[in-house]
């Protein structure tokens, strides 16, 4: 990916004339993109990575798997979100692990963990480098050298079992490449995340990822049959059966775990045949209670569609849900899209059914355009962060679930503290949302802001998200629906877990990881 | 409870005829029922409660809910396995907790467990005592005395969300109690295990339990979406929202912790609308592959029933999922019971799919009365071993779980281990099994075990248990599905969870209950 923007250059496009127009008259931004570093020219801080250290890794992976070249720091800078991204774009030395390290399988990462815990070096997990947390940032914690543990050489297949419908892949497997080398056997995974294009199958597990299709497939974390993962004090595998009573799950700590607690090598998941057939149908609610207790409807009927996904009156309005037409002809009311996967006759019966449903609580159904539309540019949102950054528009995005009860409140809540953090700073803010992820309890609520950047926009959106985070927490959401903890959410994880849970944390990263080189400052507060 | 038998008094049954005769037949049997022991008169263990322990204990609870007294201590002397019941029956002196303490609420849970730690007394938390695999034995450890912590008067619904679908239950609720307590707001839990008539809330939580509907509502650990947990060192709760991703979900540390991490007093499930209808519908396939093969097609389709069970042929030949025509006429193939609740749309929509699938797989419908028949007996089967072991039958379950495409193999290598392991002690054995949970990447074996009962049957069981176990680790199965850890499965732990992964769950015991008051013996080997 580009050190400092989202994605591939071929991806990277300039904002439409109507959006510049739109964001003139609303934050009286210019809408001139302003210029950027080039990354051979980005000074970073200077490798402290011993000779010493070097030849010891070089022993353990070969010389040609670790590197510290200018490039490969600063591509391992950290993750993808709007603080990132203004970071790298201010001026000043730019920070970087003192090093990037390509393990070749799990044993050379096993060698590599138990290397670094003997000479002192922290160790980030890198996957696709996608967070939007902080969750990959080089932090040294305690310790002067800090290495990016690359896992894109654990590329492989291991295993396919057609049968029992599950594959073993290597925790460096791309999204796409997953989905290419599942194919040639005839199945997917079904994973599709914002993030789907660059993520790795490690790094979904590492932080309970949740893909467009989950009302259909699940969460990743629901797709988690086994667990390979190496630790400095050794080697688990974890997950047996399908289910079982043998005690904790162990899986669940390591799902989630962000790299603090061990590396992920290896995943076994349950896939599916690739759909026999793919239906769409777009939905109009005149508002997005109605249409919240429509998806309600047909989640708790266990009628769920494969993606099922409603936006709110302003996203609708400027058509955010169907990029290729973002700021186009404003729509009113809420926009809900469904598409339903699997053979023709299941299709055809789950279609029916929710349908019914979808009708019965108010909705008008808009064809199949609308959400073959969506699933067009689904992953498109990033790039136009890029462009609108450019411009100086801030853009970033949030998100959190809750009980269906309490989902308009939490929104209210959220919206409005996201508007006066923003509007006391001195500009408005647009905040649209939509849910994406629905369970027969509640639902996921995902949050776009976009506002003026003001003299100091990092500081300007850290106030925001602050405000943002302790309304999710005293509305009663979590923290993070998807988006996991990285720095970002630390401060609030003593909500979710409490103090006792928090030290149990402690308690299991000392048994694994004594001399706590495994990802600092991530996760635990 | 009875003592030293399942269930209540009117539930027990003497043998039909056509029993007795094949009991004769095959194992040589008088088919006479032995004498039992009058729980009044039964030798135990003096209790080694000090004035002091007492007093405090008092103090905590009041005076009326700290016994010693014989009855109290009989009947909370562990649980339901044919081995508890063999020692039960057995001559001498029974083991039995010092006392019974019977905590009002979460803060007394807290108080007693506080006390005890302070104090070194062993707590075995106890809830409807239906565990089959040593789960309350009341084991000492390094401690001189040991109490039950009935948790019975935990018995309220706090909370009820009808939007969102959910309910708190306290964690001695019993199954019948909880759902009418829940019929009363419209609403269903819909878990019922073969102990739901006994087993509480908190127990299902604390040891994974499965219900017979799990296809259509999930396992027990699908359900919970909150938890409530005293500690030693402190309180717990955890959950707060449908799906998360801040961190490891601690939640499944203590779903399956059978008591050792903590004690659960109060659970937030999911439940749903008691069905607008259901629907029965049995099938029969000509073998046991064959019917597995079409319930993996439904499973996998996404098209489930509420129910799912397959027999197999031996299984179906005397009936035993037909409990009023146990040994009845011989049935040839295999029976599949399938049920379906829901709305009348819902319920028709799924009966056709699924229906469709399993005639496509060679499924022959054979109408609603065997479906309707199995429903009605579901929870008999237990008072049956009791009849058997009554005339010197040898009866006892046990379970395990995999992939699909492992489950032939893995059922013939345990049908094997248990009859070599019989025959080779000196008597034929009957080995049963059906798969009564499903998933889309497998399913679980359920397998009833009827011999004749040796000189000294426990040990006679004992060595069949072993060689079952050992039968299941090598096939690659789970050591337990459903009935969790316990004493009896404590040695197959590391297989299930590696050394480390055993060490984990040392360290987090070690961080919440210091003194390791919880539950002495169960889980961890």
């Amino acid at each position: 990916m580009v050190w400092d923007a989202w994605g591939i250059p071929a991806g990277h496009r300039s904002l439409p004339e109507r959006i510049r127009t739109l964001l003139t008259q609303v934050f009286g931004v210019s809408g001139n993109p302003v210029a950027r570093r080039d990354e051979g020219e980005v000074p970073l801080r200077e490798s402290t990575l011993t000779p010493t250290q070097r030849a010891g890794l070089v022993e353990l992976v070969g010389a040609a798997n670790v590197s510290a070249d200018h490039l490969d720091r600063l591509r391992h800078a950290g993750g993808k979100s709007t603080p990132d991204l203004l970071r790298r774009r201010a001026e000043g030395a730019q920070d970087a692990p003192d090093a990037v390290v390509f393990p070749a399988d799990h044993d050379e990462v096993l060698a590599v963990l138990a290397y670094c815990a003997e000479h002192a070096v922290a160790v980030v997990p890198f996957g696709g480098g996608t967070s939007v947390v902080g969750g990959v940032e080089p932090v040294r914690g305690r310790f002067d050298t800090v290495i990016a543990l690359d896992l894109r050489r654990l590329d492989r297949v291991t295993d396919i079992d057609p049968i029992s419908g599950t594959a073993t892949l290597g925790a460096g497997l791309t999204g796409p490449r997953a989905e290419r080398l599942l194919a040639a056997h005839g199945l997917s995974l079904g994973h599709f995340p914002q993030s789907f294009e660059f993520a790795t199958i490690g790094g979904f597990a590492a932080t309970r990822s949740s893909g467009q299709a989950s009302a259909g497939y699940g969460r990743f974390d629901d797709m988690v049959q086994r667990l390979k993962i190496a630790a400095p004090t050794g080697s688990l595998e974890l997950g047996r059966a399908p289910a079982s009573a043998a005690g904790p799950d162990l899986r669940e700590l390591f799902v989630g775990s962000e790299g603090t607690l061990g590396v992920i090598t290896e995943v076994t998941l349950r896939v599916h045949p690739i759909p026999e057939t793919v239906a769409y149908q777009a939905w109009s609610f005149a508002d997005f209670e109605t249409g919240s207790a429509a998806l309600r409807a047909v989640v708790q009927a266990g009628a769920a569609p494969t993606v099922l996904r409603l936006s709110d009156e302003v996203e609708t309005g400027i058509n955010l849900a169907r990029s290729g037409d973002i700021g186009g002809n404003s729509v009113a009311g809420c926009l809900a899209v469904t598409t339903y996967e699997g053979s023709v006759a299941h299709v055809a019966a789950r279609n029916a059914e929710a349908g019914g449903l979808l009708a019965a609580a108010g909705g008008t159904p808009l064809g199949e355009k609308p959400a073959q539309e969506w699933e067009r540019g689904r992953f498109a949102a990033p790039y136009l962060r890029d462009a609108l950054l450019d411009v100086g528009v801030l853009c970033e995005t949030l998100e959190t679930a809750t009980t269906w009860a309490n989902l308009t409140a939490l929104k209210a809540k959220v919206t409005a503290a996201l508007t006066d953090a923003l509007s006391g700073q001195g500009t408005p803010a647009l905040v649209m949302c939509h849910i994406s992820h629905t369970y027969p309890t509640g639902a996921s609520l995902y949050f776009t802001v976009v506002a003026k950047q003001l003299d100091d926009p990092l500081a300007q959106w850290l106030i925001a998200k602050r405000a943002a985070g302790d309304a999710i927490i005293a509305a009663g959401g979590t923290i993070t629906h998807h988006h996991a903890i990285g720095t970002d959410h630390r401060a609030w994880l003593p909500d979710e877990v409490g103090d006792i849970g928090v030290r149990v944390l402690r308690a299991v990263q000392a048994e694994l990881d004594p001399t706590g080189i495994l990802n600092p400052g991530k996760l635990l507060p």
